[in-house]
Order: C-alpha cells, then structure tokens, then sequence
C-alpha cells in the first residue's frame, strides 16, 4: 500500500516526506519497493559522486566544502553518509555533527546518514535506493560519503558516475597494500592534508602505482588533487575535476555503458534480497529448524540439509 | 565427481592433500559441496578460535606464538589466514613471510591464506569450508587470523568456539566508536604491545565500556589479556583464557547451543549460494541480459525488472 500524496510531496521537494520515504526504505518494508517502481520514471537526472577513504583522511570536511561550492552554482545537493559501523571504525558521529553546524541548514542540502550492523550488503542497497528519492525529488547532485572499511564501499562505488577516494600522507604506507582495490574503484584521488609533511613522497609513491596500470587513450587515468580541506584549498580543482570524468564518459560514450552495467548489478541485488525474503519466510524457518537437530546430532553435513531445504523450497514456489 | 582416493588421504593427513582439497573449495567447483558432505562424518572435533583485530595490532605474531604453545602440548594447528584484500589494509604477506620462517616448516602446523576480491560472504564461506578439511584430517585447534575491517570477520566469529579480539594502545581512541560491534564478538581481548606508553589508560577504558554491558553470573564477561607477544610474554595467559572460555561454555551447557546456532547459519548460507547459482545460470543470465534494456530506456524500474526475473526463475525450476 503507497501513499500517493507521499510522492506528491517528494517531487515538491517536502523535506519531511523525503526523509519519510528514506525511513520506509530503511525498515526494510515490503512497500519500500512499490515506492521505488513509483518514482522511477523521475529517477536518473542526479549526478552521483562517492567519496570514500579511510577514517580519519577528512571525507566529511571535503563533502561539506564541496557542498558549499556546488551550492554557489545553486545545484541542490543530497548526502547520504554511510557508516556500516564496522568494529574498527568511527567519527561518524562528529563528522555528523560539523556538518549540521555548517550545511545542514541550508534548504538546497539533504544530509541523511545512514548505519546498520550485521548486513553490509543490505546498507548498500538502501543507500542506493534512498539516491533513487533524492534524485526524484530533484536533487542535482547526490554524494554518497562512506568509510572505506569493506565491501559496502565497494558496492556503492558501482552505483555512482564519479568514485573519488581521500587519502592522507599518513596512509602512504598502506598504499602498496591497497593498490589493486583501490585502482579500481577510484576515478580519480584526493591527497588531503597535503600541507602535511611527507605529502610529496605519497604523492609520488601513489602516481607511481597508477603508471603501473594498463592504460591507452580510451581510458580514463586517475588523476591526484592535492587538497587541504580545512582550508577550502583545492575544493574547486575536486569540482573540476569531477567535470572533466564526466566529459570524458560522456564524450566516449561509456556513461550510458556504465549506467546500464549499474543497472544490472542493482536487478541482480533486488531478485536475490527478494528471494532471501520468499526462502526465509516463515515457512523456509521452519523447515530450517527441523532439519537442525539432524547436523547437530553429526549425522548429516550442512551441505546435504542445504539440499534438502533447496528442494524443500522448489516444491513449495 | 569426487575423487575418494583424496579423501582417503586427507584422512591421513598427507599435506598435499589437504592443501588440493582447500584448492577445490576455493575454486567454488560444484563437486566441493560432494567433499564437505564425504567428510563431514569426521568433523566436528577440532577446537575453533578466531583472532581478528586491526591492521598492525600483531595478530600474525600472536598467532604464531600461540600455535608454538599448543604445539608444546602436541597438539595439531591449522591456521586459516583470512585476508578481504579490503583497499585499506594489508601486511598479510609480510606476515605470512615472517611466519613461514617460524613455523611453517613444522609438520603438526598446516598454514592457509585464503584472499579474495569483491565477495567477502564468498570468502568467509570458503575459510569456514577449508576449516572443515583440516578437521576431518585431525588438526587439534584451528586459528582463523582475519583482519578486521568488515563483514568477513563478524561472519568467521559466529563460526569460531572462542573469539579473541586484538587491540593495542594506539587503538584507544577508536575504542569509544566500535564498542558496539565489538562487545558481540570478542569472547576475550588482548592488548598487544602492552610496554607501550598509554598502556594502562587504554586498558581502563576497554575495561569501563565492558562493564557497561549488561552481564550476570551466567554470562560470560570477556577478560582483557595484556601482552608483549613479539617477546613471548602473555601468551600462556591466552591459551589459559580459551581454556578457561571453553570450560565456561561446556559447563553452563553453551557449547552444543553455539555450535548448533554456528550451523544454522552455515546452512542459510549455503542454500542462499547454491539457489544463486541456479538463479544466475546460463538461463538467468540470458533473461536478466534480455530486461536489462528496458530499464536503460528508462520505461521499467529495476524493481519491476526483479519481480519479472524472479516469475521467470520461480516457472523454470
């Protein structure tokens, strides 16, 4: 059951009915769909940016100064910042905090954070659908803001038209690690706090790992912006250069492509978190439990229950 | 087709048996399912403990050192080194290096990485799979290291007997932001490098946020053990936790609730991987391949899409 006037309000723009369909969304309700299937039609015309990176590298301070200087061109901004608080994560709390002092009074901005424990993948998935309100109800640019901490960043990194990654000279150490992640997911990086010392070895050091990538002049090379976020420094070149990603899809004709590879990744997502629902309902549960006893009892393998369940379910759909 | 002559020979604990046994899981070959159900008659004895924690706290050195202990008492180590290839983290070769030269060459020792890119669950799967081949080849104890970054690590801890959580001075002040996801899988902590300046304060602070929850004399109240382990030191003091761990739950009758808890788990998980399989074949590809422009055209939500696939999935099988 949908409320239409709900959607009404969005496409005006109602504040509270935005952050209300975000809430249906989030609690997961099976009317949360028929919403989305709603609103689809005025879906699309958002352009939407991931900023991730590591704690502690300033990806809130970016959003926000970014923000700032997408509001001077008056395009509206949405945010959903996604923590999957993760044990050895934090700050999104104070992140949370300077950000309402600063932008969150500002008409043209919709901040909502967005956190759960337990299901990563399900957190990525809401946040893409809450994009899905935000570009209805107009919003032109959506930013999605996540602590680059595991696989949720690297879903929603598939759901965005610009990835920016935010490293600081401090995590110059870690880069080795982390270049085959990171090359893929990044269209382009920020070295914040690049004021600090050793800015330049991580410089190199980073721009060392993207030569060794596999690149001609049909593809797209990650750029670095040097920023120092805290003092609005190298915000318009972040801004530029997310111009420049977009031309360069455009002019190549890989927009579309991606879109539509997006497109396939989120159908996937949707049948499956669906058919969880069909196979866990309370029938699936049942079924679970009565063909518990005979593992524990080390009679049968859980792989030979699996099949019996899947059979189980086959007969009943 | 499985090949009983292998099993036969994991049986007999000959190495490179087991180590092709843990190859066949990886490759997600459909006859692995075929060699967890074989052997499952043989599983169930060995003792499982988890040692997460973040990048940099010594969890590889710890590993070691504890696997040198038990080694002491003539019991049997398999170690599955669990590493998300997460962007952020890393050091797992380095300490696989460093412990190959320690251990490695020990034949009551049997060492696995297990990495991957882009599916954690897969991943988490697999190492609880691997665990099981090491099991019915006779390990005694068998240590999952997983980096903790994410979803991969909650998933191996509601697969482990005893979780241990390693943390370290520095960690202090993230402490405060992951009291949440922590509390629920450390059976114990270890503060690592505990001769180091802010020792003690960190100590009292993880000591203060344990105390907030909520415990009686029937619950289990995690420890906190301080070490040194590249010095050897605190290490007796850990195997005497998990003992103390494993009593506990045998007495107060929670072991056999743990592990029949751990098994319905592995089982959704299971059923959800093979349904996914036969969703995602050759004849799901194909129909999801053939919706996928309709959505592109912008006339379909991806939800409309999913309900389609699904009625497509539900008449075929």
């Amino acid at each position: 059951m949908i409320d239409i006037n709900l959607i009404e309000k969005i496409y005006k723009e109602d504040r509270r009915s935005i952050a209300r369909a975000i809430s249906i969304i989030e609690s997961d309700n099976s009317s949360a769909s028929e919403y989305l299937k709603d609103i689809h039609k005025h879906v699309g015309n958002a352009y939407r940016i991931g900023i991730t990176g590591p704690p502690g590298a300033g990806k809130s301070t970016i959003t926000n100064q970014l923000t700032k200087h997408f509001r001077k061109q008056n395009k509206k901004v949405g945010i959903i910042a996604v923590d999957p608080t993760s044990p050895f994560t934090g700050g999104a709390l104070l992140g949370d905090r300077v950000r309402m002092n600063d932008i969150g009074m500002d008409n043209g901005v919709f901040i909502r954070s967005m956190a759960t424990r337990g299901s990563l993948g399900g957190l990525s998935k809401k946040a893409i659908d809450a994009a899905d309100i935000l570009d209805a109800a107009g919003f032109d640019i959506i930013i999605f803001e996540t602590v680059g901490v595991g696989q949720s960043e690297l879903d929603i990194a598939q759901a965005t038209d610009t990835t920016i990654v935010v490293l600081v000279p401090e995590s110059g150490d870690s880069v080795q690690a982390m270049k085959a992640g990171l090359m893929e997911i990044a269209d382009f990086f920020i070295l914040n706090k690049s004021d600090r010392p050793g800015s330049q070895q991580a410089y190199t050091a980073l721009q060392t790992i993207l030569m060794i990538k596999d690149h001609d002049e049909n593809s797209w090379l990650p750029n670095i912006i040097k920023t120092v976020a805290s003092e609005n420094k190298g915000i318009e070149e972040i801004a530029n250069e997310i111009d420049r990603h977009k031309s360069f899809m455009k002019d190549k004709n890989l927009f579309h492509q991606k879109r539509e590879r997006q497109s396939k990744i989120r159908i996937k997502e949707i049948v499956e978190h669906k058919l969880k629902d069909e196979l866990w309902g309370e029938t699936g549960e049942n079924s679970l439990n009565s063909s518990l006893q005979k593992v524990v009892l080390g009679n049968l393998s859980p792989y030979q229950i699996a099949e019996e369940i899947i059979q189980e379910f086959k007969n009943r759909i």
